[in-house]
């Protein structure tokens, strides 16, 4: 481990944040995710901690059980963009689906982001969970989990092309000749697939960083398949160290099978943490964010899993229910884990429905308790970093200016930014263009 | 006319500009297409001048003959966005086209801009000219002229109501007991249409403005139909005063018997004015903006606008060549103009294609020439204000300096912004949302 990568951090900007009551909190503002003041602030807190990135989430179907985040937020793209002229050296990562979406636009919208930040773009690849979603888009149907996942292989496969329409030296741009590009160096990808059929060439040319740095986030079998054969990172998540660390060596090991580097992934798990000057503040923390959940608004939490199952049919104390395949088409991994869990530990619905409201994880305690965890999860091959998802969006700043200071005393994690792109920080090489004999060296 | 509101003006921010060899000149940065920097200043530029709005073009398909600026550009929601935090008052326009994107993502995105700018956002719907459009979506075919904006007219219908899909009271945010949203005032759209099906409800709220600034760029029959149906606001082109006169008349017109005011549109032709000291210095920088264009750029400018017809295989000095339905499916009102011009005037290949390059409009001379042009439009009904599209980017400096003080000093043009919403500017209501019984106040 001589030679490793230092420790990645990114920070999950939420607006009012992922717990289903976590808005009631004093310290929340109500209308945080429609404030672009609020987002500014959330991107500078994590730029002064010399995050790596931050990271933008997202969905394309709400009803009246959603969390209150997701009702009425921005559109990542938009976000992104605007967060992109208001900070300098944070990477800019966000959510867009696949399945929902055409690549000719995503590869163009990403790219500018791309030239927007100098590099700092970031597309979190997505297959869209919920079936309602295919209501909001014109289509008679969601596709499965399965077709969901070779759409989106050939998305990116048609995306990376589209992206490398253009070589790096193809803008000559000499006044005296009249010559603004070299036609030599213009590709059409002219691509015939079972899902997409795009000629470009794209209309904008590559980054300083070659590629925005593709991050995928499914956790099944068809989701690794994806991140271990093209994605540069992976936001997971995980319950307990094994399991994470269990997840981390799988993914390695495909991506080296599917003929990469282990280096050329990055696994960043998210994490709550939850920071109290001793533990005993952190545990009054967690139950006072605890107690804003109501059983009612729990289960209504607990359903969107389970693509909008109505949980408030059953009996609260008895078993959890035996759900069959609810779920499964929807977000898998998630759904799977917690029948799995249920099961195990013989939870009644209750309990299963307010500890997904507002899960009780490791990550509770003082400063040093949560740095020593982080440093034993990246030290034991558990995670490349962490994508921080504070349980409230206030504490972020804690995680700041409470935790960072010790990771760089321990010199796990940057004093100072190395680079000023995102695959820089990551210590991800650029890709060469497919198009160029000549291997290109790091930015 | 004593009520009549001020004049209004907008900024096209185009990169290395319109002219197919504009980036030839010593005064233009040859990257401006990709370069943040100098988006931001212009905007700026165009923000300290108290304009209206800034608009970006946009286009969905290049080949080896399209104009620079088209080859390597930001995208039109990424760029707006990175705009919206780098300005305060100015408006953020930008084309979309409704025949190759999904209203759900569209309705979204420009309804977050409008978030995160404060209500200063506007759409320009438009329908895609350029056949090979098709083949960077995966689509058999281009739609034809009278189905693509068959398409645009459900297209907006359906994004207006998606707007709408919360009523400006639905956020109660209240803490103590727990109430996030009154569901009573979350609606959903669902439509089922010819091209369209869908749900909603969209997962963001209306911003202050209530809808963003819808803009229609088309000038055909179909064109000024969507625009009277539905547009706040057009941005058109015309040679002469009396052709500017005809099209202002007749859209107001459509739009008064399409049961709206003749206040609810704002007509807005494009311009370029080439500013000089004297008479003499403008002309001679027109000259030497046209000496910069070769006859084959200038052949494979005009190309541009027939669907990339192929101009090279015509003899440069016989009569402009009988085209018959060429152009009439792509920006017809632009090639039906072309032709019945050539004929008119019994003007060569040649001739056609370098006015076509650099167009010797009447807005060439001093600043007082430039503003009483602009008065007498503005006093004759030919506009309701002008998108000013410099020939090269670095012009709009001129403007502002030279020009906007002479307009202000007559009391055409505002010295301070009324409002800080786009709309609020332009003089237009804030549409009252569909399900609201109470009629709004204007911002
Ligand atoms: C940590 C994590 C973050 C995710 N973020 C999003 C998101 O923002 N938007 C989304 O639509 N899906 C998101 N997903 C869902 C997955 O992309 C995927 O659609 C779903 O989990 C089903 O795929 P899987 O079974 O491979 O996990 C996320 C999943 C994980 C594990
Ligand atoms: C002043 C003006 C600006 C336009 N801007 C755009 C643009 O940025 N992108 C685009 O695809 N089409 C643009 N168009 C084209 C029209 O939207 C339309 O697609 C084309 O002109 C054919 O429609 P029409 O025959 O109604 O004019 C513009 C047209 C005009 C007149």
């Amino acid at each position: 481990m001589g030679n490793r990568k230092l420790l990645k951090l990114g920070a999950l900007i939420h607006g009012v944040g992922g717990n289903i009551s976590g808005w009631r909190h004093p310290d929340v503002p109500a209308d945080a995710s429609v404030s672009f003041p609020f987002y500014k602030q959330q991107a500078q807190t994590a730029e002064a901690g010399k995050f790596d990135l931050l990271f933008i989430a997202d969905g394309l179907y709400i009803n009246e059980q959603s969390i209150p985040h997701f009702l009425n937020r921005f559109e990542p793209i938009t976000i992104l963009s605007a967060l992109a002229a208001a900070t300098t050296h944070i990477g800019l990562v966000g959510t867009l689906s696949s399945s929902y979406s055409e690549p000719f636009t995503v590869a163009r919208q990403f790219g500018s982001i791309d030239h927007i930040s100098g590099g700092r773009a970031g597309w979190n690849i997505v297959t869209s969970p919920l079936e309602g979603s295919a209501r909001n888009y014109s289509k008679a149907q969601h596709p499965s989990h399965d077709e969901r996942y070779q759409i989106a292989e050939e998305y990116l496969e048609v995306v990376r092309g589209l992206w490398d329409s253009w070589e790096d030296d193809a803008f000559v741009r000499d006044k005296e000749s009249g010559v603004f590009f070299n036609p030599d160096k213009l590709h059409r990808l002219n691509h015939l697939g079972k899902y997409f059929s795009i000629e470009g060439p794209l209309n904008i040319a590559r980054s300083r960083q070659g590629h925005p740095v593709v991050f995928q986030a499914g956790s099944s079998e068809s989701g690794k398949r994806l991140a271990a054969l093209s994605a540069d990172a992976v936001f997971t998540g995980h319950d307990t160290i094994e399991e994470a660390k269990a997840f981390y060596k799988d993914v390695k090991d495909r991506t080296v099978l599917a003929g990469r580097s282990r280096d050329d992934i990055v696994i960043l798990p998210g994490i709550g943490p939850i920071i109290g000057r001793t533990q005993e503040e952190a545990e009054r923390k967690y139950e006072e964010l605890a107690g804003l959940v109501s059983i009612e608004k729990a289960l209504d939490y607990l359903g969107r899993f389970f693509d909008h199952h109505d949980f408030r049919q059953y009996p609260l104390d008895d078993p959890f229910p035996e759900l069959g395949d609810i779920g499964a088409n929807s977000f898998r991994s998630g759904t799977d884990k917690i029948k799995r869990y249920a099961k195990e530990h013989g939870l009644t619905l209750r309990q299963v429905a307010l500890r997904s409201a507002t899960p009780r994880t490791a990550f509770i305690g003082t400063p040093e308790k949560i740095a020593d965890l982080i440093q034993q999860w990246y030290e034991e091959e558990a995670a490349d970093g962490f994508i921080i998802s504070p349980p409230l969006p206030g504490w972020l700043k804690d995680f700041v200016e409470l935790v960072v200071p010790i990771l760089q005393e321990r010199g796990l994690f940057r004093t100072e930014y190395e680079s000023d792109t995102l695959r820089g920080n990551l210590g991800l090489r650029v890709p060469a263009n497919r198009y160029t004999a000549a291997v290109q060296l790091n930015t």
